[in-house]
């Protein structure tokens, strides 16, 4: 909603706007911007504020006006997801994007590896849920996980997220209101295998990496994450 | 030093001096490491230590026992590189290098661009120092930074860097004794050009970006950089 009163000039609100719907994909089939008169009609505001908008994303970098042509989208913003003590998926993307979707790609149990099992905090060899999530952005797959939980108290996590498409909602449900992210560390490969696919990435693609470990209100670690992002449409946030 | 009583076990120690030792590349010329009697004589230590030693660091995958034939070294760590509050580079690795290095690349005055002005809260057009800073870790490039500075307060900032090789100790010799990290951005991208020659890469590696800002003990942003890492070599920790 564009607000009058706000202490945000007009321009700038819609400047936001337009830069959202560019980042949503609403204008790929041309690559062009609609006129600005349209623009102007769908936002209800003049034109002269129009081209404000306009001119501001050029400056950043976003669109091109191009003489006798109209104005041309140069890129894309890379969505921006915030690592700190509250980083939850669903959240972190605020409204960079219109609907966040989160799919169960695979469930199962297994036993602790030594790695997981130091991140949790038990044994080596203990049964723990493994969940193969896919995280989508308006449609368009963000980022794959891979999330180890401890069986004994999260036995049923899989069909959680499977209705709710929520890691924060299905923790919810099985009586963890409230946890934090711990640490996460960060690295970038090469994408392979099926990784290429779910994400539908191109040969080649980088995938940026966080290992991730969050911990109940308690100070138990309850889950211990690898995520795959598609390094061409996210990029990570730390304020400190 | 090898201490007997500080409460780590001797073989986590000496595991510890070992990985540290690997990463540092010792054993690159042979890919293996030397006879357990060599190690023990060594580090000071019986061959039962450096037994427990090696099979710590093979359940982690840094070294693998070939039958016949001895201890082959697996691969290196990455760099652990933290991101936080008091991020410095030439502190952030700790005991992870022997020896940090900081070589000026190239200096310079230039305009602030709109981005770099954003950043440090200056009016486009304002003159800026711009550094190009090379750092090595034991001899090994490990990031390239774009570092700008107003040059109002920190010309000579580049002829300091030339001198100490760190920009905490040019920035402390310019009045600035102490600084915080403000913000830093996380992507990844292929390398290219400059990059690829002075980090030593191969053709299609991979680029961690980072750009930060830091601000003086007044909250006055100081610096903004665009720094490169070569992903192979580094990664990232957020603590939080």
């Amino acid at each position: 909603m564009i607000e009058r009163r706000s202490g945000v000039a007009l321009w700038r609100q819609i400047a936001d706007r337009i830069r959202l719907a560019i980042n949503s994909g609403d204008y790929d089939a041309t690559g062009m911007m609609p006129a600005e008169t349209v623009l102007a009609e769908r936002f209800g505001v003049n034109r002269h504020t129009v081209r404000s908008a306009l001119a501001a994303l050029a400056e950043e970098g976003m669109v091109r006006a191009v003489q006798g042509v109209g104005t041309m989208i140069e890129r894309r913003d890379r969505l921006t997801f915030p690592i700190s003590r509250r980083t939850r998926f669903s959240q972190g993307l605020g409204d960079q994007a219109r609907e966040i979707e989160g799919r169960l790609v695979r469930q199962g149990v297994e036993r602790a590896s030594p790695a997981v099992a130091a991140a949790l905090g038990i044994a080596t060899g203990t049964d723990c849920v493994r969940l193969e999530t896919l995280a989508l952005a308006d449609g368009k797959p963000i980022s794959l996980a891979t999330s180890h939980f401890p069986a004994a108290r999260f036995e049923g996590i899989g069909d959680q997220y499977r209705k709710t498409g929520s890691i924060t909602k299905s923790l919810s449900a099985l009586g963890v209101a409230d946890y934090v992210r711990r640490s996460t560390e960060i690295s970038a490969v090469h994408a392979e295998g099926e990784d290429v696919r779910l994400l539908k990435l191109s040969p080649g693609a980088i995938l940026l990496v966080t290992t991730a470990i969050n911990a109940d209100a308690g100070g138990q670690a309850i889950q211990y994450s690898r995520s795959r992002f598609a390094a061409d449409r996210v990029k990570f946030f730390v304020e400190s």
